[in-house]
This record gives structure tokens, sequence and C-alpha cells, in this order.
């Protein structure tokens, strides 16, 4: 069984390699893949994207254990959680909950049983002190059932709705990726045609084309497309949209129907 | 077989985890080593140069997957050649035309079958849809030729040469490393005595030993010395050479022979 | 056995693929983990710090391979050691020293054989042409009495220590972390009753109060709390203590005993 990481350590963050020493001193044979360590600190939103966009495309039955966790030795809790064909452990904080949008979780447990945690549990470093152990042991095979309680749902969190109406749709930046692509909360979909006829705005500049792919356009123009996640983007071609309309996450995109 | 990856998608990116949940998918065995993923965004010489430096130091038959690729999505192709003991997949962009200055392809497969290649295909990310899924296959025993038809030739990237003369080199900067040394395209082999009595200068500033290590001389110096890739640097002492002399790729750099 | 490595290479350097490749090479069958590649250009006092926290949490046997290495090509030497469960092969310049306070050496060797490294040797990456085939033959189990003769000690780095008094302590920062968080060389059995009634300063600003974990206290609040090293830490909720205090490593921090 494959277990990914996901966290907001940051990149080359040690705490890090502690989580897969654990892992490793307690399953020789685990195999970790790295998802990402580069969330914002604590930018649970931030997180639970990269988890609907990435835990899918991993074999049915990878464990992915996710840190994003400002409230790590509050009382919120610890889960172990069934999406889809993934399994998932988290903190109960909404870090799934884009995941569980789309997918009604089967399976959530409350990790109340300390026999599988290290001891003694630190305050502040639960991936380290529980959830590790915890992936360990569940890819040596334990059943999950034995890490504490059924539960009936998990943290949600809200997202800002695209509302479509007669003339387009009034969306929002949903994340901007390391190439400055400003990927917005607008799906294929949504779209009529594709949306070979969209005028697409933020922050008061409009794209000059929506085009099918980054290269259909010259240097420096500013354009839409649907991106590989099948979300409407603005992008500047060999450079950044984020840079060049100086927007960010949850700011509104304008699209209308071209006439 | 081993599979490395080479991409400019940003450290952290979660489009590298996409790509090895996709592979891994398709064979669960694949063994993945990334190269880096901070090539800079659509750098394709950069690219290449690492590509030049890093891939023969693995074993043989390593299969290297490499998405640098500004064209995405246009009628640029894609490919699977063989160099030296390596085998590559990359875009016909130039990224694999540093290798094949030094050794030439055998065996240039254009990727045309989408039988191997998961479906919907889309038109900004080729890494994901193509190259992984190709990588998976032919890392599970597929034969390249069922890849597509076979091509005579590479598309090749120019890059300035250095110029011999009776009193010296004139040369370029090649790159920049981590540590801000800077890397030239003169190789020692250019230099006689091994270098012992060069003088180097670039942007104006002439370094002010030529050393055989970074120790031997005092903290703060520009020095010259052939580094590990056998190519003449300039470096500050515990320092950053590329912040001293305020320069960037592809500027001149002039060897002339000490008296 | 397991492999790991930790330089300062920087995030995304292709040096530390070169070293996984020559790795690889040698020994198809390794097993090779990154502790991590940013530790700050040749500042070994970090690296021993990493090291410190890091490797003692990996499996017993764990053969940790550690490059920050300013004397590269100099005689500074090379050398594998023994540190509690873990083994080592690192420059003898300090970088061990940290483990080395927690836990005697046992067995130092000087690597000094050339028949297990590449030939030939380059002065600036010992990473690539000694460190990383003496690992993958270890690995494969090579005796680690054939590198060289042995020796009698490591060298030895110093840090500044906490001078414990009838009103308090007198520290230092001893690291900033990924999170702003600033960690002292406090220890929690240096504090009375596990620090509930201690005062901590640093930079003139006195933390609100000392909390078992980040979660409890508001937004943007000073705190000091025992981390999950067991060290005293300043940390700023959802924000950057390091920020806040304008503080950087070896600055004095100030702990007094509460009314």
């Amino acid at each position: 069984m494959l277990i990914t990481l996901t966290t907001d350590f940051g990149p080359q963050s040690p705490y890090v390699a502690v989580m897969k020493g654990v892992i490793l001193s307690l399953h020789g044979d685990a195999r970790i893949v790295d998802i990402t360590h580069g969330i914002a600190p604590q930018d649970v939103r931030s997180g639970a994207i990269v988890l609907e966009d990435v835990a899918p495309r991993f074999p049915a039955d990878t464990l992915h254990v996710a840190v994003v966790d400002p409230g790590v030795g509050t009382d919120r809790g610890l889960i172990y959680t069934r999406l889809g064909r993934q399994q998932f452990l988290a903190p109960d904080n909404g870090l799934l909950s884009r995941l569980a949008l789309r997918t009604p979780p089967r399976e959530i447990i409350r990790l109340t049983n300390p026999e599988f945690w290290l001891q003694p549990v630190s305050a502040t470093f639960h991936g380290r002190d529980i959830l590790a152990p915890v992936a360990a042991r569940l890819s040596a095979g334990l059943d999950p059932r034995r890490l504490g309680p059924p539960q009936e749902k998990l943290v949600r969190l809200d997202w800002p709705q695209p509302v479509v109406h007669p003339h387009g749709i009034d969306g929002h930046v949903l994340a901007i990726d390391a190439f400055g692509n400003v990927v917005t909360n607008v799906t294929a979909d949504m779209l009529p045609d594709g949306g070979q006829r969209v005028r697409v705005a933020c922050e008061g500049q409009e794209a000059t084309a929506h085009v099918r792919t980054y290269g259909d356009a010259a240097a420096g123009t500013l354009v839409s497309l649907v991106g590989s996640t099948d979300r409407l983007e603005l992008a500047v071609v060999g450079g950044s949209a984020a840079a060049r309309l100086a927007t960010q996450v949850d700011r509104a995109v304008t699209i209308r129907w071209a006439q």
C-alpha cells in the first residue's frame, strides 16, 4: 500500500523526513510519495484543493496523509476516512472537504486509540506522533476500525460558488499555480460550446482571447483557457497572469458570453 | 527500470505528484526518482543543461521523462529516444539537444499512438496525459516501437560557442548554480596546463586567482576554478559570484593566458 | 539498508540527483530518502542541528550521508562513523557534533581508500565522487573497516550554552523553522513545572503567555511553548515570530521564572 504525504511544512523541511523516519521505523517496506510540502502555512483551503486535484490520480487504496493543522493540540479531531477509491488520514478541519463535495465519505473513524501512537504525544506535532505511526500500521495491514470509534460527518469548509446567469458567470479565483496561472472556480461544463465564445475578465483586465492551449497566442498575451483540471484559467503566454493582474485567491472573475 | 522526472513545474508543485500517481496507477512497481522540478519556467535551454549533466550518471536503461514544454498542445512533437546508455521521453523542442551534441541519438520514435495515452488528452498537460502513461508502460516492458513511427532527427537548439584564439578564449555564462557559482561554456580540456595560468574576467571584474577548490582562497575572494562538471567557473569563496558580478546566462566571460 | 541524504545543495538542485544516480548505478536496489537539501549554503551548524533532530527517528542501521562541506578539496577529512543506532558518512567538520554531544561515536573511520571512490575524484564534489559510491557499497554490504584507518575523535563545533541562574535562564536562538518559529537552546528539562510559569523575551519583546500549543492563544499573539523537539520556542499564532522579533540565530533569549 502506497502512502502519500501532503503538508504545509515548507519545501525541504526536516519535519517531513521525521515523519518518513517514523513510518519506516515501524514498517520498513512502506513506500512513500510526496504530494507537496509547499501548501502555504496553515492554509487549509489550499491543501483541500491540492488533495482534490491529486489524490484521485493515485492507485486504488493509496493512503494519503495530510497535515495542514493550525489547530494541532486543541480539541479538533484527527480522522481516518475513505473517499472514492482512496484512504485518508488528516485533521478534521475541512482539509478533505473539497474531495467530500465530489464523493461522500465512506467509513469515518476518529483517531482516539493511543495504542497505535508514539508516546509521549507532543502538543504540537501530531503528524509525527499520531498520523505517521498510524499510517505505518495501516500500510502494514492494521484494520482501521481499531483506530477509534466511527464518526458521522466530516467538518466542511465553504467556498464562494460561481453564479450562472443569462449573460455569463460570476466566478472567483480558486488558486494560483506555480506558473502564475490564475485558476478559477468555473469548470468547463459550465461553459457553452466548451468556452469558444467567452470573454473573461479579472481585476478590470479582459483576456484578449480564449484559447485551447498556452502556445496558441503570442508571448505576453493575456488569455483564458480550460486548464488540465477542467477549470477555467487566466494565463499570460510565457509569463505570469497573477503578476499581470495583481490578483489573489477569492477575487472576482467575470465571464460573459461573447456576441 | 528506473524512471526519472525533470520538469519546470516548480518546487513542490502538485503537478509532479499527479504524474507519479498516473505512473504508479499503471505500473505499481515503478521506481521514480526526481532529477529536479526547479528548471526556470519554460527555460528549455536550462533543462537541456541539467539533463546533460545528470542523466548519464544514472544506471543503464534508466528512462528519463523531461517536461519543459512551452509548446504543449501545439504541433510540436513528443518523442522517445535513446542517447548513450539512457532512454528519454520529452517534447521534441531541443530539450535533449545538449545530450545529442555528445552522443548521436539511436532510435527516435515520435509518440503518435493514442492507445497508450490517458483519454481524453488535455491540451495543456501532456506530461500527465501522454508522457506519464507511456513511461509507466515502457517501464513495464512495452516495446518503444509500438509508440509511433521512427523519426530521423531531433530538434536542436543553438548555444553560443566559445572562441579560442592565441591569447585566450572568449566564452559565455552557461548557467548559474544554487550556490551562485557562475558556470561557463569553457571546459577544462580547452585550458593549457589544466588552467593554472589563466586570468578569468566577467562583467569587468577579474578573478583574483585560479584555484583547485573553493577552500583554497580566503572568504570573499573572487576565484576561477574547474568545477565538478569539468567546466570553468567563477566563484566567490563563501559567497555568490552571480551576485558579486551581477551577471546572467549568455553574458561574456573572458579568459586570457597569464604571462 | 536505508540511505538518507542531507545537503546544502539547495531545493531542487540537480547535484542531489547526481548523487542518487551514482548510488543507484552501483547498487540498483538502494533505497534513498531525502532529509533536506535546504541547509543554508555552507552552514555546518544548521546541518548539525537538523541531523540531531531527524537522524535518530530513522530505522536502526540507516546510513545518513551528509554534505555541508565548505572545506571540500582541502585537507579536511571525510569520515564514516556510528552514533547511537545510526551510521553516518560526512565531512569531519563538526556536522555530526550535536549528535556526538548526545551519544559518543563508536567506530570512526577516515575515508582514505580510493578503491571505493569514483575516478578521477574532482576537487569540488566529494559528495558525488567519494560519499555516494561509498554509501552505495556500504548499503550493498561492504565492511566499513575497508574504507580506511580508524580515527580517535570527531571535529567538534562549539555552541553557546544556556546559563541557568536563580531567577531564570540566559539562552540563545538555536534555529528558525519554516513557520518562523524561533527555536531556543533551552530544553524542557531545564524549566520548572514543565514551563508553566516562565516569562520569555527576545529582542526586547516578551511573550504574552506560555502555552501548550499554538492554538491555545489568539491569532497574532507572541507566545512561548515547548516545541516538538523538546526545546523552548517563541511563536506568533498564525504568523512568524522570527519576523515579529527581527531576530536570528545566536541572539539572546531571556527566560525568567514568573512570580
